[in-house]
């Protein structure tokens, strides 16, 4: 069959976008254990974190303050120990799976959460996109509108969209 | 794990929406070649179908006629017969992937789509809905709004929303 025959292939590559919100991770076992775990297929699995671009958590706080560029170094010294931290318990639930049809990569990205998503799915030809359905994130990224809804809608590929029970 | 074993479950039930459109088709493989086949897990898998509220295709046409009676009964006549004609087809799909883990079953809802789709998802505890991006069905129910804009963020489970290629 046509539809099928397109669908056969030796390697899917999967990315799933992870973030410091327990439905990511959620989002992240829900992928092991529906589209990975009791396949023989091997699977390229690229857990990808965005930081938020510099101008989300600088120049102003909340009550308009600019932040000194100590406060911003420090803010970007927690960006990269939060990717660190996320990474980390985004591979422990990976391990935690015990299945060995896994290739595991770490990517982190810079800027706009969805439009980086999309651009990586774009890039590696991802075959599925695996994602929470909010991501709150560091500094609250939620509010500039819902990742998982564009990405649904502009992803090069199908997009699975989990919500924590 | 917490997150792995609430998910081991003997059988899954997944529920797929299906139309007229050649995506809900492509939406039906990616589900059997990605969630089904090559797994041992046995699937429950609902193709579910909504007819269209008849408010939709009856009062009036495009140019602002009513419509007969006459014509209100083949319409609703050809509206079952394209339910049937749906089913047929996604049935033909499941049966080419010659999968024996799937279990499957018809369901014709009615109203509107969206709805139906999430009402259904939560009354069968449905572990996985889905669907196509658009969905251009029956007298272009898609002006209407996008159902799959509106499933991924109400259905009470994981939604995979797949684009055709």
């Amino acid at each position: 069959m046509e539809e099928s025959s397109k669908m056969e292939k030796k390697e899917r590559l999967i990315v799933v976008a992870v973030d410091e919100s327990k439905e990511s991770m959620y989002a992240l076992s829900w992928c092991i254990s529906n589209l990975i775990s009791d396949t023989t297929t091997t699977n390229r699995l690229v857990l990808l974190y965005v930081k938020p671009p510099p101008a989300i958590y600088s120049s102003f706080d909340s009550a308009g303050y600019i932040f000194s560029s100590d406060v911003l170094v420090a803010m970007e010294n927690y960006g990269r120990e939060l990717a660190t931290s996320v990474m980390e318990r985004a591979e422990a639930i990976c391990r935690k799976f015990n299945v060995n049809n896994i290739k595991m990569e770490r990517m982190v990205g810079n800027g706009d959460a969805k439009n980086v998503i999309c651009g990586v799915v774009q890039k590696l030809k991802a075959d599925t996109l695996v994602m929470g359905s909010h991501g709150y994130g560091f500094f609250k990224r939620a509010i500039l509108g819902s990742v998982s809804d564009y990405c649904s809608k502009h992803a090069k590929c199908p997009v699975v969209i989990v919500k924590h029970p």
